[in-house]
């Protein structure tokens, strides 16, 4: 089943990957008022139904995927042709 | 306005950092068959009305957010609070 998992800095976490992205936009005449950077990840996850998919995959978010500490995660399933 | 950016590396085109977290993940004893990742970029644009906001965020797209080489990209809108 492909699972999507969405991984962004916690509000009030310093980004200075999205600071510089919003940074680069303004110098090219973009008005970006803010730019926050994230991951997302997209997933192949074997698993006997919808449930076991978002239960493993929330275990991988808080052992590799995501740093909890400072961020945040949203897991999105695709249900067809599990 | 806000607007999130999603940028994914194309089918067919080699992803050594999805490669790598599908390995990691295996090594933790999950059944990963593929692992893709890609970026998402929230942005808070300044323009007149939600056409606008699209054709800028479009090509902020083609100059600065994704290398349309080997990405994809999706633009998603929230139009609430314009």
């Amino acid at each position: 089943m492909k699972a999507t998992v969405v991984v962004r800095p916690k509000q009030g976490i310093l980004d200075p990957q999205g600071e510089a992205v919003q940074g680069s936009l303004r110098h090219l005449g973009f008005a970006v008022d803010a730019a926050r950077i994230g991951r997302v990840v997209d997933l192949d996850v074997e698993a006997a139904d919808a449930a076991d998919v978002r239960a493993q995959v929330e275990r991988m978010c808080e052992q590799l995927l995501a740093n909890p500490l400072i961020e945040s995660y949203e897991i999105d399933l695709q249900e067809n042709g599990a």
